[in-house]
């Protein structure tokens, strides 16, 4: 059954048949927005935005006008450039200052709201972009030097390293004493003052946009996203939102505010036990709440994401108000007179300026869902352990085929990739990747946040090592695992280095530490014994991870400049790495959880330690076993030996065998 | 010959004698006062002020009449505080807060400035006392608590921890709204910044008096102290004083200042390359200076102090200026519009408020001094390394002597530490003690800051640990060091926790570390063995050393809060410890510089190690061998190796057999 999107009468008769109670036209708009959504997990959730338990034909007729409306969109061309200039002259400034950030200052973000991509092409992950009358400039990190000289008009776009060429510096410099806009909604509170601040130091003025100039040229703007949104039971969640609402209620009354504003969906889907389809890799919706003192919520979301269950779920604390309303909603709180606290570091500097300019109160303080998300219940610590040991049997049949099929020398990067993508998606509670797989061999292992393109993809050579960094998104929990794989015969070179690596993994796992010990204290003991042999890696130790939510959760971090002390029920990364630019790339990496050790026996006070969630081999190949020490030693057995038990259970016999031979002791 | 010192007649006849031409009175004045300093280094380098080649006769005089001026003082009474209160009304305010600290901001402060040991009698190194109209409180860190309940008037004066009941939050609880008094000579300006807001937070207010009220009742108060200055050649500093000037003139005018007030005689002395005798420990003299944009000082010191070669040193850039003048000389920077830039954490309310109230502009930024002073020369860093060879012979004399008389059970603490001041008095360029030594032998061992007195002092028993902490000021160098010795045979216990605290040391003395790392990244390598066996120790790891200046100086520290990044030419301490209250006490101290090391093998970003600059045995009877790594065997064995090679050489025969048996390898 192929059904014409165009033809009114045949599409009637469809919707009245499949029982999807929307006119055709609202129903084309809202299939428009549906293609432009991120994939959805399972795959065919998307429809529920359109009838609850669709027939297999109407799966099948969806489906096929859901592709109808896939469009392929034109790169950009200097016309786009030439057209924000105009705009811009039209709203009287003489610059514009854009972040890829979206207005929910999440990590990703749905492709309608890359502004960014459109105007310059460039597609990575962290960028800012300055638009002058006679220059414009792209100010990227390092690890996207190349990818931006590729992808954008280097003629017209001048590429500037963010942190050696701050684009406030940049600007201050040749925007003169003019005007540069900025959209409010893009901007964190803090950053939109460090910028204002370094725009006025130099004679400037940084002048509010609103609607963004983007907006008004993107004549092909794809949809927002549509994802449907749906309730968790406390069963993965440990706690009521209703438990959470009053938390959250009480820190806000303790701040002196009478309600925060949020506009990070984290935080949001987090307090009201939802998960949401609208951006890759975390399972947001993209909304606003107003959470007041007394526990009352309101949610501003799109309401065709919320069927009745999750309504019901949500209970008559919660009113759904449509996402457009937020800023009246800020208006009446103003006009209130309301006291509101805004997190400086997430909230926009649009929120501030909606909220004081109406007669509010602004009180800065930190976000309050943040630290109770960051310290998971035991029924989340449940969820963490179960997911991790289903990602496991996936990980280890991946493994097992690498060592199988990779020697053919017909396994490339995209198709390992695949294969463990596919591997993954049989496991039980699977809602897809919870980043993009990093699978690099040779070189491409040292490219720290490589992702293949059929332009890299290469073979998995013998005599290389191959890196994977990958992670899942189940109902019960988030994981992230990094290994790093022998092709045939690693040089000697390669192995030491592995092991020093590894040195520095088992003394992140095994360490014991008393409260109030931060991540910043933490992260030498993974460096240590690469530096010792003049060896470094250019990143953090650890980072936080959510419970079904972003794989990049704060605020606990391990990293030299993080002040935040580790607490029991923190999850983190454990992932030390080494590369040699042009060679190889080794990381090992495992989720590690904080938990109560033994306290200090002279003074009693609480002792913290790690255990680690994350269990597959790491490659014995590859490990020189006389640089290890006695208890280094004991622990990658032990760890190898768990491993062993923790997810023989779910495998077949060969793959079993195989295990136990990728995971016998290294003393036997 | 002895001299009535009341008989005008026979005084005036010495002095002309001895070539001393000050008026008898004057004389009388000056004798007090240096009869009021700390003992001097040379023994009779206080003579200098008076006369300056002595002949023996004119010493012999001089010693006598100096001891006669020497007077005991009473202990406080109640009637104190009786009158300060009514002081306080007279001035009409409700409170009155005071700092041990004086207007110079050190960390050894001259008797005369110890207002607070005069009020209460607390003779500790750190404490504030607040006392409003019906209570008084003295705060006090963890390691006075049990000196403070021994020395003050219990029943008169409250006793907190200044952390767990802070000053400001006591006091505004129990003010209310009142006013509270406070002498802005003795506050730095950020902490009177927090002082006052905490205190006009609960409706109070902060009211600076001058004079400081306890100078108005303190009738026999000692003189200031009148320790001559000398000047030290490049020989030592390995950069003239015109070199500094010019340096720092270049800091102030890059801050946009157009001069710098100075009160931490730190500070001055580093910069004009001059010593003084004034505080005990470190040698200083009570000074300010103001240094202008241009590099030309005014430096405001008792012209006693100086004698014309140090004048002629000095220079013609260098104006000497009564020390009273202060005042009216930033009454002057004021008046000429001037901007001064003030270091918040180290200069006065008092400066800001006279500099500000006579129109000058307070930049506020750190004193410049301090991080020039910290990256010691190559001249400084011979010095260092020249005084810790000639101290650790010392030691060795001492540490043999310790074994050879200890088990006769007749050596106690306050024994040992005369015998250790003995052995270093008779090297070469020596100044007294760097700090009170630390003399503990069993529980008093684990008394972190444990100072011995007549009432503490015990024997060195058999079966205990004997701990000592100690170090010098040599005209090249500044010296610290800890040993912890077995007196007989020690359990297996002591055996193992100090094996545990040695891997801590060579953890950070074997470290090596990218450019930009701070000490609060590297704390923990010292800690982890320890912390894996459930146990901690309650102090940082390391402290910056000064060069012939402070034992403690900033701003580099190894410590889990400094976000100070270690650079080359730092000297630090590195000193693990493990104390088991009522039982013994473990540290092992070396002093640590650091030094470039090889670069990173990949980005060539450059490499900090350290170079332990301490030579002294470890007690190989507290060693576990079979704990210890084969890396840590061979720095152990490699350290003492070092350790006979740089000693042996100013040792005896007999001293040097104990000292090869001392130092003998672990692994043969």
């Amino acid at each position: 059954m192929s059904i014409d999107v165009t033809d009114d009468q045949a599409l009637r008769c469809f919707l009245e048949g499949a029982g999807i109670g929307v006119p055709v036209a609202r129903f084309r708009v809202l299939l428009a927005r549906a293609a432009a959504s991120p994939r959805s997990y399972p795959e065919d959730a998307w429809m529920r935005v359109f009838v609850s338990e669709p027939s297999e034909d109407t799966k099948t007729a969806l489906r096929a006008l859901r592709a109808g409306m896939a469009t392929t969109r034109p790169a950009p061309d200097p016309s786009r450039l030439d057209a924000l200039r105009e705009a811009l002259a039209a709203a009287g400034v003489d610059g514009f200052i854009l972040p890829r950030a979206d207005e929910h200052q999440g990590e990703y973000i749905p492709s309608f709201a890359n502004r960014l991509a459109w105007l310059t092409g460039f597609t990575g992950s962290a960028g800012v972009i300055a638009v002058l009358r006679d220059r414009a400039a792209l100010f990227i990190d390092g690890r996207y030097t190349l990818q931006a000289d590729q992808q954008v008009d280097t003629e017209r776009w001048e590429r500037h390293h963010v942190i050696r060429t701050p684009p406030s510096g940049w600007i201050a410099e040749h925007l003169g004493g003019g005007t540069l806009g900025f959209d409010p909604k893009l901007h964190a509170i803090g950053a939109a003052n460090r910028l204002r601040a370094a725009i006025e130091a130099t004679g400037g003025r940084l002048v509010p946009l609103d609607p963004n100039p983007i907006d008004q040229i993107w004549a092909d703007r794809p949809g927002a996203p549509l994802g449907p949104i749906e309730g968790l039971s406390t069963v993965t969640t440990g706690l009521s939102a209703s438990d959470k609402r009053a938390r959250i209620a009480a820190a806000i009354a303790d701040a002196g505010a009478a309600a925060t504003v949020l506009n990070q969906a984290e935080s949001i889907a987090w307090l009201l036990n939802i998960r949401g389809q609208d951006t890759p890799y975390t399972p947001l919706p993209l909304a606003y709440a107003i959470v007041d003192s007394t526990g009352a919520v309101e949610l501003f979301v799109d309401p065709e994401k919320l069927d009745d269950r999750v309504r019901a779920a949500l209970g008559n604390q919660v009113s759904i108000r449509p996402f457009e309303e937020i800023r009246p909603a800020m208006t009446d709180l103003g006009a209130a007179g309301r006291t509101v606290l805004l997190d400086p570091d997430t909230a926009t500097e649009w929120m501030r300026m909606s909220l004081e300019g109406a007669g509010a109160t602004v009180i800065e303080a930190e976000d309050p869902c943040i630290l109770p998300r960051a310290l998971k219940n035991a029924v989340e610590i449940s969820g963490i352990r179960a997911a991790h040991v289903r990602d496991a049997a996936a990980i280890v049949r991946f493994l097992r085929w690498v060592d199988e099929t990779a020697p053919t020398g017909r396994v490339t990067e995209m198709g390992a990739a695949e294969a463990l993508e596919r591997f993954r998606s049989e496991g039980a509670l699977w809602r897809g990747p919870s980043f993009p797989t990093i699978s690099g061999s040779g070189p491409n292992g040292a490219i720290v946040h490589y992702r293949v393109t059929e332009h890299s993809d290469r073979p998995l050579g013998t005599g290389e090592l191959y890196l994977v960094d990958s992670g899942a998104q189940y109902v019960d929990g988030t994981t992230d695992i990094t290994r790093t794989v022998a092709i045939g015969t690693p040089s000697s070179e390669m192995m030491e280095r592995f092991t020093l690596v590894l040195k520095g993994h088992i003394a992140v796992a095994t360490v014991r530490f008393p409260v109030g010990t931060t991540g910043g204290q933490l992260d030498a003991l993974a460096r240590q014994f690469l530096w010792k042999a003049g060896l470094d890696f250019d990143h953090g130790t650890g980072h936080g991870v959510g419970s079904f939510l972003g794989v990049h959760e704060g605020p606990q971090r391990i990293s030299g400049t993080s002040r935040v002390p580790i607490q029991p029920g923190m999850l983190l990364s454990n992932e030390p790495g080494y590369y040699k630019s042009g060679g190889y790339g080794i990381r090992i990496e495992n989720l590690i959880l904080a938990v109560e050790a033994e306290p200090l026996e002279d003074s009693g006070r609480p002792m913290i330690g790690f255990e680690t969630v994350t269990f597959a081999p790491i490659d014995r190949r590859l490990i020189v076993p006389f640089m290890l020490t006695e208890e280094e030693i004991a622990w990658l057995d032990a760890y190898h030996a768990a491993v062993r038990s923790n997810v023989s259970p779910g495998l077949a016999p060969s793959e079993r065998d195989w295990l136990v031979e990728a995971t016998a002791p290294i003393r036997g």
